[in-house]
């Protein structure tokens, strides 16, 4: 290739990148594999397996139950204020890590419709995350609520004004993600909550797709509540604990629905009745997954390095450069954009959609050595982790795609099927 | 010492013991510890930093997202069926592992009053431990139930009458401790969940001191529902995710209140509307523990190969032990046994009340080099793990508890706090 679309050109961005250093942090047993799926599961941090073995063979084996008090009972308090002062504009004290995302998902919204007594509405998106539709119409039919899903458009996801039109004095809560799983549609926070706010109900923001990827400003823009998980550009872990963010002067009238001995107030005084604690541990339900916060706890310290300022810059451009390549060379294979194409209103990951999305994300895992993840219907999610991500890895993989569709081997080679998240 | 007392009979018992050389599987990096807390953390299998490791390194770094279908999607219902087959007595497709107690205790207890309607009666133990009483009082505020903690006896624990003459046509579910976290007292499962089912209700069973300590046969004793630890006798490591059992003629009629989609079926279809799987994976929610689940399917594999005939058999040597010399021992220095005296009535730990509890534990574990637990309020709580706990142990861990006792040390030495687990 010649002219604009170079590998000298992305040679050239990786060489200027200030990020470069970084991809030496990250594991890499296969040089050669061009991963695109950093926002489904972020590449392992060099040193996690350190930090693990020191708290196997250190925490756990020798010092025993004594890490409790030693290490593991601030755990929860300890990663969510890492994460919510380098990634969420959260100041102390108002996020924690805990269990899954669905299930921190599903203990906010319980709590947020129980605070908003009267009101019968819940609104998400029908495009949103399928766990949070579901949590949603579960806590709306345990509630004898109505759970709405409104219609936002699937590309640019949910403006404010599309919100506005949804809310009324019935409703109790509005849910979002920030950033689309499938577009990649970045939501603007601060006008989606005054909306909402106008309207008296609350906001729980799924920042999943976001944390890591894009700037936060939880307090700044009066966000409510939130959650999100670690293990995607946060580079937790298979698995690793989500985190749960209560704005602070909104917790005390926020009760957990999981009346949990890890939210009680003087814990092991093993007392009757639950006495919640006064900040966002009353969320803590059981006793912490202490390995994978441990790996959380790297991920996010690695990432906090890099910073999220340079990480977003660097994001934009990959996902610039990748656009800039689809719309040369793929567009005219039937690849058609569906992500936002102003940088600026998306996350770290972009889609293209073509009605053989499926047979060519395989046949570009098998055959091209790269790993892009499928989405239904027919979309191909390119994901672009700026801390590990090269510009060349951009250029390398789309030409790798171009090729596949180029071919028609993906038509007819017998092919496994896909990894499942 | 000499006579019944003396060392050298609990020497001769630790050089006959079929088990002995299970120890040697576990790390052991301070070998003069007594570790008499095996109930609240169970120690780390030596096997497990390699197994963590693999799956750091293989699975996580290298094969990356393709680990979901290679071995990660099934690790909830294969570290089930390894705990049900070989602790619980439950066919496959009954039990997996997710989450924490707490938040599963949780899920079930939902579910249970959900397929109860009409009856408005939870009902527990006011000795229960702590987070399965807040649960109960929680579930029961938000949909307007009554939970009613029964008055069973503190030491030896509920008796199928006790709990007959506690329920009623009103009760919709029962949930108690197999092995009380305090006393140890054992209750009768296959009698009480007679007596519960004969009043028309659920029973829900925690199982967390009680797993791989004691035989189980949940299917033999047509339970209907139970949860647990794998962090405690199975050895699994600072909160490892937690099993639960829902009885396969059961699980079409409970609804989890957690409608997440790790539960749901043709799970990337991401399809509108909850739609659960048939089998127990319905109360599966977020994604899954990937690290705490390996740790809890090493340490389950290992006490699989002592096998919970060898091990129930030498926890009743091991607590008949402790129990006669703290007869011999202790009670002079106003020690009472706080536990069922009967072997066929109690798990694997004892309690001794004393007065001075707390500080004779702080002591314990400052000044003599045994690590016991405190339970409040003078409960010293000493947990002898079979799989590792020699009966030297034992004779030298109540040999200094003594000691500790006939000094007096523990009423002037100042102390740190104890560790809070």
């Amino acid at each position: 290739m010649s002219g604009v679309y170079s590998r000298a050109r992305a040679e050239e961005l990786d060489a200027r990148d200030p990020l470069a250093g970084f991809r030496a942090s990250f594991a890499m047993p296969d040089p050669d594999l061009i991963y695109l799926d950093g926002n489904s599961l972020g590449r392992m941090p060099a040193a996690t397996p350190g930090k693990l073995s020191d708290a196997l063979h250190r925490e756990w084996a020798d010092r025993l139950i004594r890490s409790w008090n030693e290490t593991w009972f601030d755990l929860p308090s300890r990663v969510g204020d890492l994460i919510g002062s380098h990634f969420l504009g959260a100041a102390p004290g108002q996020v924690v890590i805990a269990d899954s995302t669905t299930v921190n998902f599903y203990k906010l919204v319980a709590a947020a419709v129980a605070a908003r007594p009267g009101r019968r509405t819940i609104i998400t998106d029908r495009a949103n995350f399928p766990t949070d539709r579901y949590v949603v119409e579960g806590v709306a039919a345990a509630h004898g609520l109505t759970a709405t899903l409104a219609d936002f458009d699937e590309i640019d996801g949910p403006t404010s004004s599309a919100v506005a039109a949804a809310v009324s004095s019935d409703t109790a809560l509005v849910t979002l993600s920030l950033v689309d799983y499938r577009s990649g549609a970045l939501a603007d926070m601060a006008a989606i909550n005054e909306v909402v706010h106008a309207a008296g109900a609350l906001v729980l923001w799924d920042l999943s797709h976001a944390a890591g990827a894009v700037p936060v400003e939880l307090d700044g823009t009066g966000t409510d509540l939130a959650v999100g998980c670690t293990y995607k550009y946060l580079n937790g872990g298979p698995g690793a604990p989500a985190f749960l963010y209560v704005r602070s002067d909104l917790v005390a009238d926020l009760m957990p629905p999981i009346w949990g001995w890890y939210g009680q107030r003087d814990q092991f005084a093993m007392g009757q009745g639950f006495r919640p604690v006064p900040g966002p541990g009353r969320f803590l339900s059981g006793t912490p997954h202490v390995l994978g916060a441990i790996a959380a706890e790297e991920g996010t310290r690695l990432m906090a390095q890099a910073g999220i300022g340079r990480l977003r810059e660097k994001s934009i451009q990959l996902t610039d450069l990748a656009i800039e390549l689809a719309d040369a060379w793929l567009a005219p294979y039937g690849c058609v954009l569906a992500s936002p194409r102003a940088a600026g209103r998306r996350g770290s990951h972009i889609s293209l959609a073509h009605p053989d999305g499926y047979r060519i994300c395989r046949a570009l895992i098998e055959l091209g050595g790269v790993i892009p993840d499928f989405r239904q219907p027919d979309r191909i999610r390119l994901g672009l982790a700026p801390a590990y991500t090269r510009f060349t890895d951009v250029w390398d993989g789309l030409d790798r795609l171009r090729t596949i569709l180029a071919d028609g081997r993906y038509l007819t080679v017998d092919l496994p099927d896909l990894p499942v998240t």
